[in-house]
């Protein structure tokens, strides 16, 4: 693998981002009247709006990189030669979009031979372009994100995330010893973004029980090329499963581990937070 | 009090709003920088951005309507004589503003001997404008804001506020509560905001066991002109001490209050859910 390569992907993934979250922001914009128009319920606009937004993606990929895998939430996998995958989530943050919440991104992973290389997630409401690359750090609009080591869990804002596959006791012990610390809890409804968040230094940490490869790596990746700190999430075996996600800025890292250790339930499998992929 | 009295003072509110919003969102662009230059940090930008916004609407306020009284979050009351008073919040979301989230908003209430009669809340980052007047309904951007009655706490989403006066227990029983009949809660830092977003049928409801009355009054009222409702929150007695918000989408109130009413712990003062003022 050549750096130039991840670079010729990541520049794409850009263009991609920006062109299916201009797509999806139409979507978003004209839900109600779609709903009429096709009698369709919210659900059911998203539903569409979500296959459409991964399809020309999937199309634009193929036109410049017709080797590469691709693995999108709607679709599922399609196998490549080149060594490369993308790994897709067309648009993070399904509630929100439902709702008309302006939380919602659109969030693209690019692995080399099952490894984290390159990943964008763009928020077309706030126009927000993030992108990070091995090695070479993480942006915002072009501008690099570098986090300080002085905010902790008491002192700055934390993102949360759950499903309904997580026990309730799971989430409602980790805010009891989150708010016993000083901390604030955060919850704007999409994962990949909150975790675009922690690399801008805007959340100073998140924790998902779990998370599936497309809403996360792209993420977690950006958190360590902004000098933070993301736990194991082994790239190859949870691709199709996914996992516990835990990113932290320097200064919270031992005490997010430290927390979720001591909260997570023993039903709840736990999270492997000692190994640091970069 | 005459209609075009209030008329008169909403569109003044709004681009009073826009006005103070584009000033903060030069502070909240610049505040990095602004932290280099003068030595500060990042809570003191704050400080200064937040003081200079309330001066400035104060400006604005007092050059057309001399004789009207105000209350502001940072500078207080100055009495007046025309029976109307605006009870201003000059940047609600004081931790997203430090540190860099999109989910802050102005937010300004107009009361007139009293009872809130109209309100503007202004988000920035995403340029959005709630507007609403007593008896003539909401709006966003200038579009009607209408709530459905299908949407309960088990299929919406549920805005939650919280500050360090409110004991834990209070909050971890409305979340334990909230997931056990499936419903989702959301936390962005702006309890005004939330209140728009209710209004918005963005959120299905909203619950903090305490707010200041320059931080919601404008939101409950919008809640109520676009078909939902607002707990009583005594616009007279509580402008300077607070209290608990309740606000829902009409499918959403008798659930919320009951959840309220079993989650509530005894240390904290049972809130009145049973007067609506509209």
């Amino acid at each position: 693998m050549q750096d130039n390569e991840v670079a010729a992907r990541l520049e794409l993934a850009q263009a991609v981002a920006r062109e299916a979250g201009g797509m999806a922001m139409s979507y978003f914009a004209r839900r109600d009247e779609l709903a009429i128009e096709t009698k369709a319920n919210p659900q059911d606009v998203f539903s569409i709006a979500d296959r459409n937004v991964e399809t020309r993606i999937r199309e634009m990929v193929v036109d410049v990189f017709a080797a590469d895998g691709f693995l999108g939430e709607e679709f599922g996998v399609t196998e490549g030669s080149s060594g490369f995958t993308w790994v897709v989530d067309p648009i993070d943050g399904t509630s929100p979009f439902i709702f008309g919440l302006p939380t919602w991104c659109v969030s693209i992973s690019l692995l080399h031979e099952g490894r984290t290389v390159a990943g964008v997630i763009y928020a077309p409401p706030t126009d927000e372009m993030f992108a990070c690359m091995k090695g070479a750090g993480a942006t915002l609009n072009g501008r690099p994100m570098k986090l300080d080591a002085e905010t902790t869990l008491s002192t700055g804002l934390t993102g949360l995330g759950a499903n309904f596959r997580v026990p309730r006791e799971t989430i409602l012990n980790f805010v009891d010893g989150l708010m016993a610390i000083g901390g604030v809890f955060i919850r704007n409804g999409s994962g990949a973004l909150m975790l675009a968040h922690v690399a801008a230094g805007r959340l100073v940490a998140y924790y998902e029980p779990h998370m599936n490869s497309w809403d996360c790596l792209a993420g977690m990746l950006m958190v360590r090329e902004a000098g933070g700190w993301a736990g194991e999430f082994p790239d190859g075996d949870r691709l199709l499963d996914g996992g516990p996600v835990l990113v932290a800025s320097p200064g919270a890292k031992d005490q997010l581990q430290e927390l979720v250790a001591s909260t997570t339930t023993p039903a709840q499998p736990a999270p492997a937070t000692n190994i640091n992929h970069s």
